[in-house]
């Protein structure tokens, strides 16, 4: 087995995670879960979406959070941006980074963005511009990569087609996404044979959700390919509130014990974002799915009884 | 990625998932449940223990459950067979296969059978050779092959002297316990090179736990390295009742989407594994942790609400 020897993982809990929550959550608890996150080592924060209200209300204290959480220099704090209105309050709350997104699928697309793919380019064409004369760097986001609620198996040659588009137009790195969780690692494999002959691994993350227990499977035919970087939210938080069935993110802290156990370096310590999840899993109010938040809880049982 | 065409799932539900429970099951629920399982393609039902009662009072009704399912021809029914006295029960029974067990580590060999595991082998072999006069097959299981919850990892050279001893007495496969789902798969192809340097792959199974939901991930690195049978629980049901913190054996419906997505052939139909799981969580009184499971849970829900 080829393994890397490092891996990034860019923490997406406090917005893909808690976009989804139906729970109403403080500012000031958001505030906190991402002072957490930023002492556990992690590189990179995906803090919150400034996605118009109406669409996301959860996350309708976008500027509220980017401006009163405590930064650590090292820790690049993104948010996600959907059009040039959003550029402006993200450049506002002074954003590290800049995500815009789309799909691979054309009917996702239209479901999620209310535009075709081919209309999509373009209005976030005039983010990426925007962006990087704000000097920012900019991540998209391609979702069902693999599989649409809607359309089912998604051919490796859609996404390179929006891939394409999207590295033209200057964004930094690409993160792909298996929103709704599908992916066996024979189509990861797939995919990525088709990206990787027109370009280099760095230039990919991989997004997982766990929907049908295989994120972890597809991370490791991911590194076995050379990918380097990954998406995950603590607790196992998340989903796509467009997508039936989805359930939550790969959980950070289950992705960490992959990880440690096979020497692999994250700088990343699993005490602490256990931590920051039991944290916010007391915010929710209800029991995280992650692995490791099972353990927690069975050993509390264990010393309480 | 080389992976094979087929493989074959050894279902353990009915005797690792349930001997677990604290529910009591009534008899004719059990024997429901393996009718069931016998109805979905599976090849191999592990049906119940003939451990003495005093250890697992779940499963004092071996005889009778053995006795009253319905036999398909082409589906081996084994079970779980401690000693000589286990084994006459067994025989009496009539069980297709006899079942012994041990331990990879001595601390966790001796909590689980009160015995060295020098001391142990004496007394399979006096099971292996009172099955085999009986024309039975013999499975050996070997627990905590990559951690002990008493010892921590366990090296492969320690697996591999439980499996020459057990080998040289007959024993016809050999099942591979990560009993309390610690392993990742560094180990596991760690532990299968030290193993398949001496013996060929169809020598063995594996027992994969999902207690840190690693174990689609090592099902990936053990088919990778021509390993063709593995255990699984349906629903997820099960664990060891002596490894503190050991949650449920993999799901069978979640392998099944993971085999099925990728083409691997196993004879078994994933809707009918699920009626099997959905009438033995009835049964059981709470959610089974399988992801197929929770995914048909949100579709009820979706539906009726």
């Amino acid at each position: 087995m080829r393994l890397p020897t490092h891996v990034t993982l860019k923490e997406v809990g406090p917005r893909d995670g808690l976009q989804n929550e139906a729970t109403h959550i403080a500012t000031a608890d958001k505030v906190q879960l991402v002072n957490l996150l930023s002492q556990t080592g992690l590189s990179y924060i995906e803090v919150t979406s400034f996605v118009h209200p109406k669409w996301i209300p959860q996350l309708a204290d976008a500027v509220e959070v980017l401006q009163e959480i405590k930064r650590h220099k090292d820790i690049t704090y993104a948010a996600l941006v959907p059009n040039m209105h959003g550029l402006e309050r993200a450049l506002q709350a002074d954003v590290d980074e800049v995500n815009v997104f789309m799909s691979a699928s054309e009917s996702h697309n239209q479901n999620n963005i209310n535009k075709t793919i081919d209309a999509t380019f373009p209005i976030l064409e005039e983010v990426v511009i925007g962006a990087k004369a704000a000097n920012k760097t900019v991540r998209g986001y391609i979702s069902t990569v693999i599989g649409c609620p809607y359309e089912g198996y998604i051919e490796p040659e859609k996404v390179l087609y929006v891939t394409d588009k999207l590295l033209a137009m200057g964004v930094d790195e690409i993160s792909l996404g298996d929103t709704i969780g599908v992916a066996v690692p024979t189509q990861v494999e797939r995919l990525l044979e088709t990206l990787l002959k027109r370009y280099p691994a760095e230039h990919f993350a991989m997004h997982f959700h766990d929907t049908r227990g295989t994120a972890l499977a597809n991370i490791m035919q991911s590194m076995e390919m050379g990918i380097t970087k990954f998406d995950s939210a603590l607790g196992g938080l998340g989903g796509c509130p467009y997508a039936k069935g989805a359930s939550g993110n790969v959980a950070t802290e289950d992705l960490l014990y992959l990880l440690d156990g096979m020497d692999i370096h994250t700088g990343i310590d699993l005490q602490k974002m256990l931590e920051a999840a039991q944290f916010i899993e007391q915010i929710v109010g209800k029991a995280l799915p992650s692995k490791q938040m099972a353990i927690l809880r069975n050993e509390k049982e264990e010393t309480t009884s």
